[in-house]
């Protein structure tokens, strides 16, 4: 296995960043990414971890603090640097100059100077076609080449320059050394084909496109187009729109070019990347109303200030040397940016949606995320197991969690609030066998193996989470794992996707789980493993005083080392008699059972996602007056008093109701189908808590 | 009395810099200095203090240091800024072109930050001609004027357009607010007639002037010239050189254009500082070979990469605008530049000179100056009270002195060290008449006023010094001190010049006290009040041992009150046999009286600097070997055993010996005449320690 070259992407959870972020993966680059977040959000990442299925580590650190951006450098081998990071709005800076010089230009001297420290010498900069300034004084130079005098006429396009300026004397200072790119964007529009990532300004837009966007979702009123007076096709201005995705596979290209140069050799060299086709403003417009299918209202106004006719790329240097031009028209670019816009009205940005840290520095990997806060009934996810660290109900906690991220990796894990996988419940002996060979996995349960035993799922940190609010009562958070096969005692990489969706209005929360493997069969039984305490507020040391019931009585033996014998019994215990519910008291009666949902059920197909939810248990505390009813698409569903809580609980301080496939199926002819995941299937899971109070 | 305006001078202590703030002081404004000393001494500030005989508050901060800086602000009420400090070496700048744009462009980011902060808004730029490039590949661009098209072409350049670039948004940004006055200079050369300050390149020098004047002074082996085939006079480039005097005064005339201008209106302009005559490296190479009367040897050499024809000033915008045009030509400058070349053949770098902090912090102001540092003879001065902190013969301490300067200013006071003024020794119950006029000091001793009462110059900072290593084994440092009558008891502002000189080949240290009044009348008396100790290895609590003799037995007589009863009286005990000394012991004998050099002597001459040092008295220690001669030119001294020394020293831990004017000599009409210092007269007098061991 080769090691993957590593680039540090600063500014890589912005807009160009995070588009270049999955061509470098795509191309077998790992990443790291630097962003001080002042004009961008860390959801971006976290949906790049999904969207990549990589981890990609990430540090808040602005540029200006040496000591924090050296330990990026002291903790990752990095091989290249692709430097987006910098202030851009080109009208504040022309209010706030000192602060834009500041920020970009020493943002990168530092940059450069602890890749001088640490020998790391390929740097794509993020330049801009800015510092052409206006080309049109010249004769001749539209289409604009790389030779074009340079310009700028405003403080952005100057620390542009500045830097670019830089990057040529610190190769002219060590030619043997430095390989620098120089990509002088055009106009970047749209967004990924995905509709994960795309462009999120903060306030009003500065661009075309975005400020179109908004006009289309109803954030904004109209577009004013300035000026239609100029000696163009429709008398609107001629720009280079250039699609995202394309911009972004151009710092590939680069990358890959100074990558090829021999190890003596230097170099510092300017590409435009634009796709030497000009759009009017008008004809964008009418792309933008093609794709969305809306008539945008628009108004035309006055030339606006240092706007010239015409601004378009010569691209020839990139498409000769980097072997790089576009693909992607504009209507592709008003397309994708359509569908980010309508499935991210509000970007990143949304409300009802918070985050901690759940370890002592801002980790972002070791996040709390808290969907529907704010409002009456709110869920709070840790990246750690996907786990359910909180859950209130009008302002009350009815689940036990830790503050920390650390608490949760506690030897003697009781899996409080963990998605459990890949093997929820016993397996006996921790022995099965598939596909011809025997697996034999670590005892961690008196004679068996446990919820997956070593490796279990609420140890391992989740990629993501996309977070989102499709409708207004509506917030979902999905993470991912790829849980590999060197990583685990089962066979087969797995990849598997927890998405919650939280309803404020009904106070049900969803927890779906699916899941695939590409090559190799592996057992598989998912569960969430939430204690609840209704009553917390009042007697959050103890369940005592909830009533609950269970629906079914049908319920899997088990012999004395709770293995199943393969009878089905029935429960002659009060909380079986569904006219009324069992007391719970301080000492018992004590649970932990195995019930069928429905004994007539064929419980062996894989995927029960498309199952209708079926009530499982219901439980009610008269105290609190919180009602809880757990539903589930789930075969099974075990019930536990939590008579054995441990790792900072008491017992009995929560109960659990963990659907899932029967218990120690994998060693059952007869339910072994429902727990066995094939390449080409899918697994699915489905689990609602709802709540009334 | 109006208010004078403050100016903050950044790098005030380099070349440029220091003869700026010399103008500024003539010109009636107040300065402050910031200087991070990377390539300049504290020294020339020092020496300024002298030359302006205004004390120069001064920080060693760099200007990337944002809070170093910011207390600068808090404690001044600064009215502008001149802004010099930058790194400016061309050839360095191409090899770390990152630490020049980090230095160069976040320091100047730093400081208009703060000035924005602290609304400080009238700033003038040290720009450089270095901006135009090669101005000689446009047509008709030479001599260069403002609106030539600029185009650096190295790094320092690149620096110091960018901060111009800066300068022009930061104005277009609040154009009510900003005075900008951008100065480009061309080839400054010369010195400060006083021969004071100067240039003082460390390393090789990369100019022209300053490289054959360390030819000229042996520093260097020969000039080389690069290139005589050009198309000029004599085929070697024609450059635009101004005298640093003329371009300091640009500075003053540009910042009183900007004071001129309304308040509610900006600036921000560009003006080259400039001759407008172009001079041949040849016709320089011939002034400065004039100038000093030695054929510097030089060598041709092929021309220099980078290296144009011509690079001459259009100074006319000056000329218009500033009322500003160059006053002093090539040949002037030459001779300036001689004049600082051999006073200071190693500029302000001396072998054998060191400095310390007197206080906790790195106070320039309560500095601890050595002089001989490294050598058998050494001798240690403050600036506070130009006291004589310590003083070593062969390694060993002979002094008492403290370690930090504010030991020097406790309440009860032994004057340890002190220079006393301004009128050491009693004044009978502090009383005295002057030009019909009665004074009374502020009794300080018994009955009577003693060393100046309070206002003593021990407790004064002195400004300063100048240190010199005129000759090979001759150091010296020089302080002043401006005594203005309001700070004084005594009538007159005077001023005061101390100068130490050291010898380390004979071990002789002479103190040399001069003064002047420009108004009115004084009284003066002064002297150095070190107590010394020859056995401080051994026996550092007591002068015991100390074999001391007196060369003159005639002694005023005093009454109870320490007050001379006008008569002579021989005094009868053992020391006054000049054939054997008189051993000092742990008790006694203890002295305290004032003695006559010689009592024939006519002593009513104010000026005894001219006057033969006689002998007064001898002192040696058995144990160290140690022998003290104390000569002055004065007509008395006091010796005192030190019984009643304190302020952290036992009794008879020294012995001083203080030359001066007869005690009380100013109530007396006999010896009156010594001590009264009129205007047009020079107080003089002298004190020599001279060791042998």
């Amino acid at each position: 296995m080769t090691t993957q070259k590593r680039v540090l992407v600063t500014g890589g959870a912005g807009y160009i960043g995070s588009h270049t972020v999955v061509e470098l993966i795509e191309n077998g680059y790992e990443c790291v990414i630097v962003d001080n977040l002042c004009n961008s959000s860390y959801d971006s990442v976290a949906r790049l971890e999904i969207l990549t299925k990589h981890h990609i580590p990430f540090y808040k650190v602005d540029l200006c603090d040496h000591d924090g951006l050296e330990k990026v450098f002291q903790e990752h081998n990095i091989d290249s640097v692709i430097h987006f990071a910098g202030l851009k709005a080109v009208g504040e800076s022309t209010q706030i100059p000192l602060t834009y010089y500041h920020n970009n230009i020493l943002g990168t001297l530092v940059l450069l100077e602890l890749m001088q420290k640490y020998h790391v010498e390929k740097f794509v900069f993020s330049s801009s076609a800015t510092v052409y300034g206006d080309a049109t004084r010249f004769p001749d130079m539209i289409p604009i080449p790389e030779e074009c005098p340079l310009g700028p006429t405003n403080p952005y396009g100057q620390t542009k320059l500045g830097i670019e300026n830089i990057l040529r004397d610190l190769y002219n200072s060590q030619k043997d050394i430095w390989k620098v790119a120089i990509l002088r964007y055009f106009n970047p529009i749209g967004a990924h084909p995905s509709g994960l990532i795309g462009e999120d300004p903060l306030g009003i837009p500065n661009n075309l496109l975005p400020y179109m966007a908004q006009v289309a979702v109803g954030r904004r009123e109209k577009l004013y187009v300035f000026g239609n007076d100029y000696d163009s096709r429709d008398g609107t201005p001629i720009r280079d729109y250039i699609h995202v995705v394309d911009l972004a596979k151009g710092h590939i290209a680069s990358l890959k070019y100074l990558d090829a140069i021999d190890q003596k050799t230097g170099i510092c060299r300017e590409w435009n990347l634009g796709s030497g086709t000009g759009s009017t403003v008008l004809e964008v417009y009418r792309a933008f109303c093609d794709a969305s299918g809306i008539e945008i209202p628009y108004e035309i106004t006055g030339r606006r200030a240092g706007d010239v006719l015409n601004l378009t790329a010569k691209p020839d240097r990139a498409t000769k040397e980097l072997k790089w031009k576009t693909e992607l028209d504009v209507s592709i670019a008003c397309k994708d940016l359509w569908k980010w816009a309508t499935e991210n009205p509000f970007g990143y940005q949304l409300n009802g949606i918070s985050a901690t840290f759940g370890t002592d520095e801002e980790e972002f990997d070791g996040r709390f995320v808290t969907i529907g806060s704010g409002s009456r009934f709110q869920a709070t996810i840790a990246n750690l197991g996907a786990t359910l660290v909180d859950l209130k109900v009008d302002g009350q906690s009815v689940v036990l969690g830790y503050e920390k991220e650390s608490q949760y990796l506690t030897p003697d894990t009781c899996y409080i609030g963990a998605t459990i996988g890949r093997y929820a419940n016993r397996i006996a002996h921790g022995k099965f066998a598939l596909n011809g060979k025997d697996y034999q996995l670590t005892i961690n349960n008196g004679v068996n193996a446990n919820h997956g035993s070593i490796g279990s799922f609420h140890a391992k940190r989740f990629l993501g989470p996309i977070l989102k609010n499709p409708t207004k009562d509506t917030f979902t958070a999905e993470y991912a794992l790829i849980d590999n096969s060197e990583d685990s005692e089962f066979p087969g990489s797995l990849q598997v996707i927890v998405n919650y969706t939280l309803n404020v209005a009904t106070k049900t929360l969803d927890i779906e789980y699916t899941a695939q493997v590409e090559v190799e069969a592996t057992p598989i039984n998912m569960t969430n493993h939430t204690y609840f305490n209704l009553n917390k507020l009042y007697g959050s040391d103890s369940i005592a005083g909830t009533e609950i019931k269970v629906i079914s009585n049908k319920s899997i033996d088990v012999d004395e080392n709770v293995i199943p014998t393969g009878k089905i019994v029935d429960r002659e215990i009060a909380t079986f008699d569904d006219s009324k519910p069992t007391v719970l008291g301080k000492e018992g009666p004590d649970y932990d059972y195995n019930f069928f949902v429905d004994a007539t059920a064929t419980p062996n197909q894989i995927d029960t996602r498309g199952n209708e939810l079926k009530l499982v248990t219901t439980a009610y505390h008269p105290e609190s007056n919180i009602k809880l009813e757990v539903s589930s698409t789930e075969p099974s569903y075990q019930v536990y008093t939590g008579d054995w809580l441990c790792a900072g609980f008491h017992p009995r301080q929560g109960f659990a109701v963990e659907p899932g496939r029967y218990v120690n199926a994998i060693n059952q002819d007869k339910y072994k189908g429902s727990v066995i995941l094939k390449p080409g299937e899918t697994f699915g899971a489905k689990i609602q808590y709802k709540f009334s109070a």
